[in-house]
């Protein structure tokens, strides 16, 4: 390995992304100074949620053309100039879509080998144990205030925020309802336990399918979608209802938002809508994710992987996200 | 007084409520029955947060056609068959569009002659001591939650909540900015000790007035308008701001409701939204009322009224309210 290949922002995109906006860029191994490390990338993930950093207008700084599209990843050092880690050690941290990384001995999280068993791999550390995990298990416990008994719908149900957030809502003692695109993506979610599975494309229209699904009303809404969806589950919250605002992907790839329309009924049901940054939850995160291991290791919360071979393939596999044509957290292989 | 005159529901109205959806309906005095008062009606509010009950669908019980219009009143008893209250009383309670009513002994407030002074009238008990000022009170302490330094934006900031929610927001060290309607009513806030008023029929769109007022973001936003107001503010929110939900009278006459559109801001800024329904806090108004009294009564807090004569007159008082022309708290002396 002489040469490495990385994906760089090659135009900033309007609407959904396509191959132009992005540029394979052979690199040469630069020499590590003290304290960095040299770590190939073993996967690397395709997030929806970074989509607004390709724009250069969102929460986290914008890209600017030639930097390297940022995502978490799961690596191997290769060398070290670090006394934090050796050769051999894998790690995860923000790797980006490369198929290696010079980088410093900070931001890098060791994975431990005596946590990884059958049913929980290193890749679970950017997935179920990384920022989707760690979005669902903050936005349900603390902005949701869930109570037993209470229902809880999530939209993008069977996407990996998703999907966790319903199992732990069902460890909770919640009526789980998800809100999913096609039969596959809703026997999926019958298989995690979810209590309902509302198909969003079977044609009933979405409030009254809502409607049907939660008789005593919605108590917490966890929103990956926003717009029509939000709008959909506002008229059928129940009062003092919880609106988790995790991700708004109706809204990433357009130039005018569409947002809300039922904004009254906060004053009617008395409700509140709070949005989720999972990185001011930082200082929680070891305790969040040894619970959340925990889990897997029981057999209570199972997470599903979307693996993509190839790091040429990132741009359209990034693409097709915003289409919903993946099933569960998906990653490359580089 | 052998007969009275009282308002109701002529027909439920679409879009702005014309005199034709009220009748003046003339009625005999009843006998009082055991528990029961008759109550001279003095003067009775005029309240925009009604509106929704006249279509029928909000979250107080709708009004059916031949009822009462609904309000908050101050009256004196003229005949009573309850120990609680004795002729010549002076009451607040829910006394309906009329001029005068039997009521239970329930639900009544005897107002206290001795903390009525030249700066604290009786009807301050429907008033800056009523809904309106409660709303102010704990929109602004609870879901507000302000801190010193904090920029504090209000909607409709003239209006009777608009007006004691800044003036409370100033009492807390806040830096306070109203938005109003014509230079009379941003005058108005100036007296009130308001940093900053913001015009909102001076041309210049709301969104940069706000950034212009508010170069270092904003706080808490009390909404008393929502739609394009309410959009307006939250681009200019500062990251973890609050969003009082307080009314929306720019959607309480229209057949579909305008919203918002910027809801991604809630992840980018962490930005949290909540509805008030002031009767939650029923259990901590008499700490309220007694607070703000005291500020009134040293000079703290002021509010104003606009006493229009005649019950005849209330329809297109009422009317007259979605349109802005009133200043101060609206009320109607039969």
């Amino acid at each position: 390995m002489s040469e490495y290949r990385k994906w760089t922002l090659a135009s900033h995109p309007v609407g959904v992304p396509d191959r132009d906006c992005f540029a394979l860029v052979p690199c040469a191994f630069d020499d590590i100074e003290a304290g960095e490390v040299l770590i190939k990338v073993d996967y690397f993930s395709l997030d929806p949620g970074m989509r607004g950093r390709l724009s250069g207008d969102s929460y986290a700084a914008g890209l600017k053309i030639g930097d390297t599209i940022e995502s978490a990843g799961v690596g191997t050092i290769l060398a070290s100039k670090s006394e934090k880690f050796a050769p051999g050690d894998v790690v995860s941290g923000a790797l980006g879509w490369s198929e290696a990384v010079v980088h410093r001995d900070r931001g890098l999280k060791k994975i431990e080998q005596g946590l990884l068993s059958e049913k929980l791999s290193a890749t679970a550390f950017i997935g179920v144990l990384g920022v989707p995990g760690l979005t669902a298990w903050f936005g349900l416990n603390d902005l949701g205030a869930p109570t037993q008994g209470d229902t809880l719908v999530i939209s993008s149900a069977a996407g990996p925020v998703g999907a966790t957030c319903g199992q732990l809502g069902k460890h909770l003692g919640l009526r789980v309802v998800g809100i999913a695109g096609g039969p596959k993506k809703c026997a999926y979610l019958s298989d995690l336990g979810f209590d309902e599975a509302i198909d969003h494309k079977a044609g009933t229209p979405l409030n009254a399918a809502i409607a049907a699904a939660c008789p005593d009303g919605v108590n917490i809404f966890f929103d990956n979608v926003g717009a029509e969806t939000l709008d959909a589950a506002l008229v059928n919250m129940a009062p003092n209802g919880r609106i988790v605002v995790s991700g708004q992907v109706a809204e990433y790839n357009r130039e005018n938002p569409i947002g809300i329309r039922e904004v009254t009924r906060f004053i009617t049901h008395r409700l509140r809508m709070e949005g989720l940054v999972v990185y001011d939850y930082a200082p929680k995160f070891s305790d969040a994710i040894s619970q959340m291991a925990a889990l897997i290791n029981a057999g209570t919360l199972s997470y599903t992987e979307d693996i993509i071979d190839g790091i040429e393939n990132a741009p359209d596999a990034y693409a097709g996200l915003f289409g919903g044509d993946n099933f569960g957290r998906r990653l490359i292989k580089t």
